[in-house]
């Protein structure tokens, strides 16, 4: 692949929209308008290691490794404005693959209103992708962390759980579809997997509603709890039987050996957001039309997570409806 | 490696230095007061295409990433705020030498006056070390792009030229320092290859001497005065004579049976920076103390780069003094 006619045709795939980027891709640097602060996230995807290249379209590539890298903006409640985007490419790559994976990347940040504004290619042993994402507030107040949850907090996921993991698991060959799934759950889990979408709105709603710690699911609910557990200094406990699964999830649980709860709370790559709020945003949600799963309770007590098979209310708000 | 010791030792190291640092490591996404405009660039380096593990020290590598996209903005005559790493570590990785990568950088963030204020570490085949890096500026103006050369201007470059291709021939072992160099020569050109220095005040004062195009050698200079070049729509003429070659090049050079003039306009990783300039610029830089080495001139013409083997003044100035 001839390097120049590579940049030449990124060049022409992510043209740089939004009037805030003023120079873009072909100098040494892109220049942006700024807001008062900037946000900023990376995230990388390694062929082999966090996708392989077999599986997936190279635009699913392009468009899973940018959605991976907006989601932890959506999980601090930004919203996102340019994406910086570092291609490493085996020797054997062919040009219209790369071209293929930017216009994957291009098409979501176009939908999402991001301007991919700069970036980087360079010769790689495994297809590298790596997305910096910045977002832009006026109002650092209105972000969430992962170190503001409270006991007496309520536990919210946005979505379903465990669809990416199963997608995964029918991909690699580790379940079958047929005779357990109807062909449209089976589509279902595998763009769950191949084309997930960053929650950026529900982000932003989740802050309105007073969201007090928050992070996106990319390594599994059971993990990353426990990161809001950690920096937050609280015990995080989580009912199984309230994990809203995604379709499908319980027949290739099944044929793993496991339970689709169990499946649910450790399975990755959902990008879904779990979020700790005060009581009162349970009514908040439901009268703003959120689609939220309370999923669970913050107590005093050393940081950890714990699951139970409750199933019973978190909160005295649904005996009073 | 335990990664969760890993990430506890990177912060450790990389404590977020400056106050413009809200939010640094440990949540989604850092959290930066920012200036009017961001100037942003990504540069990546890949064990076994950019550098070569056995070769260089762990903290060489740290150093040596964090320069080379730092380079980039010293070329936009930016200074920079923050930078962003994202470490790939391939699985036989000791948490030692990542923890060393990571304090290379460190030290010559703090040194510039950088603070790594987020980052990224995933599994990786190959040690792949990715720095997004953002600098600020309230006045566009100041920044010099590629695309602003104008015939009759004058072709300043920084420092030395070949130091670090010939500080590579040694550590490969396609040449030899014994019988050819004195050892500090020899120390001196390993030192340029393995601890690049970011030209950022020249860039910044190159911008002020009215600089209307410029690059940061990375590539070499025949391919980044190409840049200049094809950005600008003009013909470059590099006189071969005048490029100022490290200690030590010709040496190296001769071994590698080309001349140093050549090998210093071929070989790349100098991270000096080349600048077109007006032709007072000369008078300027040599008031202000500045050392540049004028080697070329802009001409109208189809967009191209050619040596010439002329060594006689590029302008009327020297004779004028």
């Amino acid at each position: 692949m001839r390097e120049l006619e590579l940049i030449a045709e990124l060049e022409r795939t992510l043209a740089p929209g939004g009037a805030d980027v003023l120079r873009g891709l072909g100098d040494d640097a892109a220049l942006v308008r700024a807001g008062a602060y900037a946000v900023t996230s990376v995230d990388t995807m390694v062929d082999g290691i966090h996708f392989r290249r077999g599986q997936l379209e190279p635009e699913e590539i392009g468009h899973r490794a940018l959605a991976g890298a907006l989601s932890d903006l959506a999980a601090m409640a930004v919203r996102p404005g340019q994406a910086y985007m570092a291609l490493g490419l085996p020797q054997d790559s062919e040009l219209r693959d790369a071209v293929a994976l930017a216009e994957g990347a291009q098409a979501l940040a176009s939908e999402l209103g991001v301007a991919i504004a700069g970036g980087d290619v360079t010769r790689a042993l495994s297809l590298t992708v790596s997305f910096t994402v910045v977002g832009w507030t006026d109002d650092p107040g209105e972000l969430v962390g992962r170190d503001g949850a409270k006991p007496g907090d309520l536990v919210a996921v946005t979505g379903t759980l465990g669809g990416a993991g199963a997608g995964l698991a029918l991909l690699d060959g580790r379940a079958r579809a047929q005779g357990t799934l109807d062909a449209r759950a089976a589509l279902g889990l595998r763009e769950r997997y191949a084309r997930p979408r960053p929650r950026l709105a529900e982000g932003v709603a989740l802050s309105s509603l007073g969201a007090r710690a928050m992070i996106d699911l990319s390594d599994g609910l059971a993990t990353d709890a426990q990161h809001l557990a950690m920096r937050s200094g609280v015990r995080i406990e989580v009912s199984l039987a309230r994990l809203p699964l995604a379709d499908g999830v319980a027949a290739v649980a099944e044929q793993l050996e496991t339970d689709g709860a169990t499946f649910g709370a450790t399975a990755g790559e959902d990008y879904e957001l779990c979020a700790c709020l005060p009581p009162s945003a349970e009514r908040l949600a439901r009268r703003d039309g959120l689609a939220l799963s309370w999923i669970g309770r913050v107590l005093a007590g050393p940081p950890e997570v714990a699951f139970t098979d409750a199933a019973e209310p978190l909160s005295g708000y649904e005996h009073s409806l």
